[in-house]
């Protein structure tokens, strides 16, 4: 299977260019009976659509999703779902003066080396726009881990360059345009983000995805862990230079006489492990968290090369996020979903028969 | 494809418990033609095993590897390779009293979970001596990668507990027991375990591999993008809790014109992306650093329960690395030989008839 | 990955059903730089198209086929190919009355009971309506086969009810409507088609599909060898009820004097083996058989029973083929080109180093 | 994923050349619980062993599998199940002869020129002898559908060479070392093997192999159809061409009046279709025909050419099987159980919540 496909038995496969026709996925896997309309994968699409806020591109895209096919009287019917949005708002002349040019930070020098040509348009398939798909597939996967298996994914902006979150509210997280949990910090947020916008430049962010009710059981030792899958999935959103399950890197420092989740017939006395245990779900909630580099394009002028070889100064004018983060908080959890359904699937698989006489237990 | 499997095109998968008959695996996708003796694997098998210092486990085994098929006078004939190591020092009645006991931190509770029984003898399959094939395996890759495409793989401890490399020096890295690339911290960390040792604990530690001589081109957006990849490869290893590729969650405050690699004809000027742009290898070296936990296998009392749901106290006695960060470095240097041989070979698949007139730019 | 995906290297997935609002299908793995336009895939779904003579059904659909993404300035891109075909001839009140009843031979009982519920306008997704994608994606790796590697694929019907093709000409495939290599029969052909459709019976058939110019070294033992893939893929073309390579069942009496196909440095005296030994291609021809039953939807009545259990008598109406054989040709031809595409990509993966210093030879 | 294993939620994976040290394979996917001990695939290990009649090779093996982890206490654990059978008898000197010599009708040439070098010894991977691991895993997949879902398997030879099974009683089958169904024909068979042997000849044989007692449900539309998948693992065995189900190559002279299989509340009337309808198993028997071609490896000399480009005549000495189709039987069972397994574990992830009310039918 090449590259554009996530999942075994929950299979999503995406096509579509920032700049092309229309972008498209197929979900190939889905439990039949799933009561599925439009308006399912709507409300995703929106949060991650860009133009929502004065903190994100002014590119506008209505990112209207069509069902084409796999659901029938508005229920999935288990055969593969088609989706298909397409793209109205193009306007490729804005690209064309950097159809020879590399872009620092962006992919057009390697997909250009890898390809030998490329869609220059908007980054063409490098763009991010193709996480729109992910958000819609996962928006199937989200609403059937929810009314079948009471299980709820939230995302949320946990650090927003030099700005932490100090108090996670997840009420708060719609309430404002960075999806940011700690109300008390917001005005701290807007004044930032418009200095930087000032600036011309952008900045990075740390994002936390995780799930609750997820039962004990999901994940596949030695290479398919549910952790290693999670982390496949997040690193492979634009933009993610490091994934952590549960206390991340703060591991590095911990004692094992600190680290380690005590557990006794009431529960977990604690959740450093972020929910997964041996690679395994401990039915405690997954946490992760993903740290997102600052876009590239911004208009502070950067020294860069042509396909020709020649140098050349880089200014990138247009419609840009100054911080991606923001509407990768969408994305993380449509991404969280998908993995956490491809398990789901998988357990049941081989696991069927399973009768354990051993007491689940919870967090305290 | 079930769980104990990696790669796509390069295929390892395996088998084994710590306290089974045998490890083995199977190499599937090697290319044919490349010299191959048991030689090329038992030097990473030596550098991961156990018992070689007095900071790792007494566990003595000699983890010997056979090659049973795929080689034939010396060379790969690019039909599986079958390996083999035989379990020799295996000690059953040393783990009897924990049959029924789930230890905090283990994959006991979740394995007994997800198939209402497991082998309890040394944690089974979730021990990490499944990893001596992994390395077995990563050797063969690493061999055919230096050989044919002169890339090469080197990892390094930057961490332990508190204390951190501040230089690096690749020629350190063998001289000592820690994988340890800044000699003058050596005093320090000797000090550091012998109080570890004593007081029965344990702590976590920061694993740091980079390769180099890797060409432009590897990795498969959108999903199976090379950081992604390695990201679920190194998130697969045992205790691991973090990945970062490049400046990881140091971009989390990074402003954009701070974390572009810039580029000319010459070369890029940094590498804060750790050699991946857009999912796609960029010619400069790949960078990976992995958190991994201490182990909770400790002599420090720690509350838990059993599978009969009653309360237990779990102290570890036996033979149990303090770190076992330190073990791990020739496993994560397998694990990215791993992921970069599967994904050379797909791209070859692709894209051989690319014949790109773009120059190729390194480090400078 | 689940089961609307074909192909490792080169996958193809689909989606659609009949009377759905579009089919469409993803082609994952096309090298990039091929020239592409919807006039290459155009000739084949013409070819598969219905309605285009008396001798199918008369359900009238333009298969007008639109490129979405993967192909920029008419070459592909190395990107996921996205396909689409609206679906414009719909007429779902033709099939109400069969809402509850399950057609003998057809895939409507099966569907049932694994899915719970099904889209029962047409066949859903079960109807032949879905190959249309497999014909569009197939013409994307027959140009790629034909033009960077010569290799041409060529099917026609060797046997229609009693008549057998006598002779094979190429040239007159194209000729009739039958895609019959025997001109010689096509006034049997006629006659006996008119009586069938008088009956309003429907009838098997044979389809004969041909590679030349396949290089030797296709093929992956053990399992994937080339020609378990061809029977795979031909097996899963709806209707389909046998597979051969070669000599095929004509084998069960052969003497082993007879059956192998002796060799000189001038080239192999005979092809019994249709172009495979042990699992990879010879150089020789590639041939395969495959065996079509007649549709089940005819006008002659027979026994049913319905959702509820009850007793029910089936008389198709409406617009079906007399023998579905015919426009299996162009789907014969096409699921062998996806087949060939996919080896020769995996072949590449594994074995670009290989320099053989053996003669290869061909087919006297 | 690379050649060596099938499957996708019950993978198997083989690795071991007939004259290297050891045949393995790795189980993948095995639901834990299973009570699973050497006995349960011995017994099929001796069915297809060679040299327990005078009809087949003289070679001897003990062929004794060794289960070497995912069992503990004699019982599957849900992680990868390593077996391995030793070689013992070897002889690698009656081979030495045929080092540069491709022998008409087998592999040697294609894998010289696929991978440029090759394990000559007795054919090496193309050796037959590898499907001892695929019996092996066979049997725990008969194991499982038998003791679990009440399914069976059994084949037998229909056809050898000229002589046909007129009548087809189970009983006969292992009471005769033909596995074959009539013993009216044992004489006959007799007589002419031994006619076979002193001509220095050998013969094809088709065999049957059906499952009973497969529910409604199993199989992938629209390419991993389990008919394909079944078509994909029997044509995959050593020298068969040609797979069948149901009705077969009968289809294609029949009416569409006479090869549906009418249906009522009571059951289906006929099984024309051999189990399997759109694809997906139908609850009736599953019946499978292939054809075996008469191996190469005769007395009678052929004319061949050697690595060097020169003309050779090749007479196989040593020990041979006049009819390999009589060993396939137990080999056909094997790859039908592994299919079936592997479908119903996939049907298993997708479809656990489906309760369908529509009553499930069978075989009058």
């Amino acid at each position: 299977m090449s590259g554009n496909s996530i999942g075994q038995n929950f299979v999503v496969t995406t096509f579509g260019e920032s700049h092309g026709v229309a972008l498209g996925c197929i979900i190939d896997g889905c439990p039949p009976g799933l009561e599925l309309t439009v308006e399912d994968m709507q409300h995703d699409l929106d949060r991650r659509r860009p133009g929502t806020s004065r903190y994100t591109t002014a590119r506008r895209e209505p990112d209207e999703v069509r069902i084409l096919s796999g659901v029938f009287e508005d229920k999935t019917t288990g055969t593969s779902i088609g989706l298909l949005i397409e793209n109205t708002d193009q306007r490729s002349q804005d690209y064309s003066n950097i159809k020879d040019l590399f872009r620092p930070g962006h992919a057009d020098y390697t997909y250009q080396q890898k390809y030998g040509l490329r869609d220059y348009r908007g980054g063409g398939r490098s763009s991010a726009r193709e996480t729109a798909m992910r958000v819609a597939a996962g928006a199937v996967a989200k609403k059937y881990l929810k009314q079948v298996h009471g299980i709820e994914i939230n995302g949320y902006m946990s650090q927003l360059g030099p700005i932490c979150a100090e108090s996670v509210d997840l009420n708060e997280v719609e309430q404002n345009a960075f999806f940011f949990p700690d109300a008390s910090k917001l005005e701290q947020l807007d004044e930032y983000m418009r200095d930087l916008k000032k600036s011309g430049d952008s900045v990075g962010a740390k994002i936390t995805v995780a799930a609750t009710g997820v039962p004990v059981g999901l994940g596949e030792p030695v290479f398919d862990r549910l952790d290693a899958d999670i982390a496949h999935a997040l690193m492979g959103i634009n933009a993610v230079k490091g994934v952590e399950i549960g206390d991340g890197f703060g591991v590095v420092t911990q004692k094992g006489s600190e680290g380690r989740d005590l557990m006794s017939p009431a529960g977990f006395e604690s959740n450093h492990a972020g929910g997964v245990l041996g690679g395994i779900s401990s039915g405690q909630p997954i946490v992760a968290h993903i740290a997102l580099k600052p876009t590239s394009s911004i208009s502070v002028p950067g020294q860069s090369m042509t396909a020709q070889g020649t140098t050349a100064d880089v200014v990138t004018k247009g419609r840009h996020d100054p911080c991606v983060g923001i509407r990768a908080v969408p994305i993380a959890e449509a991404m969280l979903a998908i993995v956490l359904m491809d398990h789901l699937l998988r357990h049941r698989a081989q696991n069927q028969d399973v009768v354990s006489e051993t007491p689940v237990i919870g967090m305290k």
